[in-house]
């Protein structure tokens, strides 16, 4: 499934860069530089790693223009080198050269698959075994349902879209283009919301959707609730990863990062680009402005200012969360001096007392 | 699926209020006060939407009777007006009438579903696309088990139940009547327990059950294990949210709430009406009393008194927290201040010792 | 499925000791000291239940050597008592006796799995209904795929696995001998992974693999990601709970720990017996030493050392951090101290002044 030889030259000329050695040595994997093979590439992204640089055994070495290499990198025997403007990004270029094809069930309906006869199922979709398609459900041109997908009744979903075996869409979700869903995750979902009537719980029907915009991708075993009314909204290119919740009457901007285990409490906003750190979360109806970041492990109680970094629990300005903390490491201390203080103070009071 | 129309005037019969305004107006759909149009019906429950209340081009508005409507309120033009005496309770109630019917398999078993001979199944159940029923599980009347769900060998489940896809309920769990579970939730996967024999950890049997008693919602991803003997027990009406964690051996009470990606670990006791936090944890063998909080991304370590609320970690009385929370936020500069308090009282020592 | 009968007698003999009391007593279960009947068997491993025991029904204890017992413990219509050198492990083998076998798929292929032509499935395998086997999947012999099971292509398993309903592994993972994998788990998803070219997060191609060594034990609902290039590994003998997060390009070692909702961030590395609290955190690119321990609710920052204990967020040593915790208890008082100390020296400076 990867192509059959991938030489050194084949890589410079898809990065545009020049490489430095011999352009003819093939490549067939990609690893880091402790432990790839001469015919392995690795990366070389920062100063940090030189020690690991120096001994590897790479065939070539994608290395950004930042990297202050040793005066001997080039030499014989050395691995190849590829001088690039960004470590990262080239990185992810030539992961995709070597990325194997994705096995994905054959074009048309699987024998096994049950869709609705009202349901409109474009050209080049592939369904999988046990898929389950609802009534009036439209699944767009070249979308991919793996093994054991539920996709409700009314469910709409744009083109190009994989979901991953087992995910499951309740009905009257709406999903745009290219949006990628992986295994085991439950979108659509009720929202959790009940009102006590002096003797029970009684459920708060929830009513609404789930609008999911273009470009979006969804980790393993997420959550992503329907509103109470109106919808739950995922903003277009936002990423998120594993065993996140998303709660109902969220609205997640453009480009946000939710990193796993997250969570976003009920009607909470985020502006666009926000980032999540990982099991972190968001206290219902909070507002977090443009471009603002809470830190793994934090818990934000109040709406936050664009661009700004908060963490802690309550979170606070991340800045003064570390001046916190430091003190904090210096508090036993502190209990002591004060008591030696206070020792110190009676002392004196006593002494000009009676002089 | 929505019935055809509603009015205003039907709202207000079915809240059992009066509708100052239009009674024929017909209201389609639930929205927020900020985003409803002439058709829809918002909700006002306090004070604090109040702006929002004086811009909406809501048809109607159900209103907290505690809510100080400004004195033009009801004029030409202006919504109609349901005046209520708990707003977010009618809320709930004209959601349930515009609550869409959730799309479910037919009468009977789908072909595709595999059923045990041994399986009892009772009138008016629906068992969706590959669906499993295993030997000798009996399930009630009117329950419906969507596509994908298993039930395992000698499950017992109660009448009007309601199991979303790809559900998977191990085999010898009880579950009552009216339980509802959300898509892709595990119930009665082993217990984590293993004993160190000195080279590796050795499996302890888990050869409990579960019993999920009545009127019990459980989200999605929730994962509640069996007990390592006897039974993990979830209590009449509790209700619990999305990607939540119990453990073996815990005893949920009756009412209880967990919110989303909380967990309750082994053994673990929680009496009527606990409410856990999002993220919140409670460790192992702890006993909560009744009415007991813990606080959203909380720890508790310790037993709790009935009705107390506690949060942090380790958690404590939420009052103690807040009060330490305040103190935390002036550390750097007390550590500051008893540097300087240091400094003059050595100087006055010096002062003292030498006059 | 419980054998017949079972005595008192029989239990004596498989855990090797002598019985005090009536061998012939039969015993149909296992429950605790407080709930077990004449027919139960309960067990008591340390002085802490001594309460528990003076009052059980039970009609057999295992009691640990080190318990006191008292005087009369083994008279007339007490329980029978089998003394033993460590009683959560005899109790590990009693559990064993009593398990009920677990349900499963008969022998062969149920004619509603699908699997490819060109996989492999040795002698013993149990295929339940609905399950996917993809292209060159090898599966060893006596594996047992539960309904739904989803195994992707070119997967390879080896001997004695279980996978529960509705397990997900992705293609291209390699996993050990006699690995259990829980209801609704996902293996190999895509790691979480993206650059900013200045528009939208770039999809960083997940192009790696995941490694299960054998005798792994994984519960429910978790997720662990295949590697953006080589492979995530799970060490020989490891343990995870439900719900946990395994990011991509980690590295667990042999026998390691993780309880429930804990999670562990891209390339961090731990070693062997590293123990996770439920809901800690492992930072990325993180190591943490051979036998570390990361308290619950905890999030570890900076490298462990081998045997240590950390807990807080962040993680520092727990008995550093045991006492932060006591003086932040104190905290506020200290600051009102701080205060009154501030105006006795403001006044013995004033009097030193003004004599």
């Amino acid at each position: 499934m990867i192509p059959a030889s991938i030489t050194v030259g084949d890589i410079a000329t898809a990065l545009n860069v020049s490489a430095n050695g011999d352009r003819s040595r093939p490549i067939r994997a990609v690893s880091s530089l402790s432990e790839a093979t001469g015919e392995e590439l690795a990366c070389l992204s920062s100063d940090q790693y030189l020690n690991e640089f120096r001994t590897t055994r790479a065939g070539a070495v994608i290395v950004g223009k930042k990297v202050k290499l040793p005066g001997d990198a080039a030499g014989n025997g050395s691995p190849a080198l590829l001088v690039v403007d960004d470590a990262d990004l080239s990185m992810a270029k030539v992961l995709a050269m070597f990325a194997p094809a994705i096995p994905r069930p054959p074009l048309g309906k699987h024998h096994t698959a049950f869709v609705a006869p009202s349901a409109s199922v474009a050209e080049g979709v592939r369904v999988g075994p046990n898929v389950f398609v609802g009534d009036d459900a439209r699944i767009g041109r070249n979308c991919v349902l793996h093994a054991g997908v539920y996709v409700g009744a009314e469910v709409s979903i744009g083109d190009d879209c994989e979901f991953f075996p087992n995910v499951v869409v309740r009905e009257r979700i709406t999903i745009g283009s290219r949006v990628i869903v992986h295994a085991n995750t439950a979108i659509g979902s009720d929202g959790f919301g009940y009102r006590w009537d002096g003797k029970q719980h009684l459920k708060v029907p929830q009513i609404g959707t789930v609008i999911i915009e273009d470009d979006v991708e969804i980790g393993s075993c997420v959550c992503i609730d329907r509103a109470k009314f109106a919808a739950t909204r995922i903003g277009r290119g936002t990423k998120i990863d594993n065993l996140v919740q998303v709660a109902h009457n969220v609205i997640l901007g453009p480009h946000c990062i939710l990193a796993g285990q997250s969570g976003v409490a009920g009607s909470a906003k985020l502006g666009a680009g926000v980032v999540l750190g990982g099991q972190s979360a968001v206290r219902d109806h909070v507002t977090m402005g443009d471009g603002s970041m809470l830190a793994a492990c934090s818990g934000v109680m109040d709406d936050t200012e664009p661009k700004s970094i908060v963490s802690g629990l309550p979170a606070i300005p991340h800045r003064q969360a570390l001046r916190e903390h430091a003190a904090l490491r210096k508090l036993p201390e502190l209990v002591a001096e004060v008591r030696e203080l206070q020792t110190q103070v009676a002392e004196l009071t006593r002494r000009l007392q009676s002089p």
